[in-house]
């Protein structure tokens, strides 16, 4: 395995060199959000020790936090055996990851025929982003 | 937001139909793995409270712990907030979910031109895999 020990950064090689990045609040254990990051974002985010996605729909770096202020400052940075997933341990500032105004953006939980709210609203949406927005243009 | 309480299924229309999940130890809140499920892979778990995935690589259904035994019995299933991200909480049997034989795939802590080792090896993987696979072919 010291092939795989010593493997130093994420393999951005495949696709559209893009790799998911799941952000986890270091003090909970909360997964509070999954982004993408290139290659640029992830060792913006290695040398700023603030959490840098790349966003998708723009088509951008995403400095997390760069509108709402909600940035994450990371305390560890992981990846897993394939080299292809990327683990943000991050504290929240804001204590709301979600741009719909929950800690996590997984306040939602599935059961079949059925769908409830588990998260916690820390807060509301119209009063932190200007309205008319689509969700990937927030955060 | 009533809307967004209401969607009782994860998007899979993007792309190639694949969306992320993420594998959470629902004890200790440790972020397991990460995979990739499809429609029917979604409502298999959903169905029979086990993980199943869709390999990429082998292009079909995978029932996480189908050969080694380390299946995820699903305590929970939640979806993100652009519903295209989704969360199990899991029981991990077997103690370890990487095929590496970490309890986590995430057993890889990078920092600028550092790589080591902060994953706890719960097995020795030549004595639950047979030798000469990939490892995406394991499981």
């Amino acid at each position: 395995m010291a092939d795989l020990e010593q493997t130093t950064t994420p393999d951005f090689s495949a696709a559209d060199g893009l790799l998911p990045a799941i952000a986890q609040d270091a003090e909970t254990g909360e997964v509070l959000m999954l982004a993408y990051m290139n290659a640029e974002s992830f060792a913006e985010t290695l040398a700023t020790g603030r959490a840098v996605y790349y966003s998708r729909s723009r088509g951008r770096l995403w400095r997390k936090g760069e509108e709402s202020g909600h940035v994450q400052e990371v305390q560890a940075v992981l990846v897993d055996c394939d080299a292809d997933t990327i683990l943000l341990k991050v504290r929240q500032i804001g204590d709301a990851a979600c741009h719909e105004g929950y800690r996590s953006c997984f306040f939602r939980q599935i059961a079949p025929g059925d769908v409830k709210v588990v998260g916690e609203r820390v807060f509301d949406p119209a009063t932190v982003y200007g309205r008319g927005k689509t969700a990937d243009e927030r955060g």
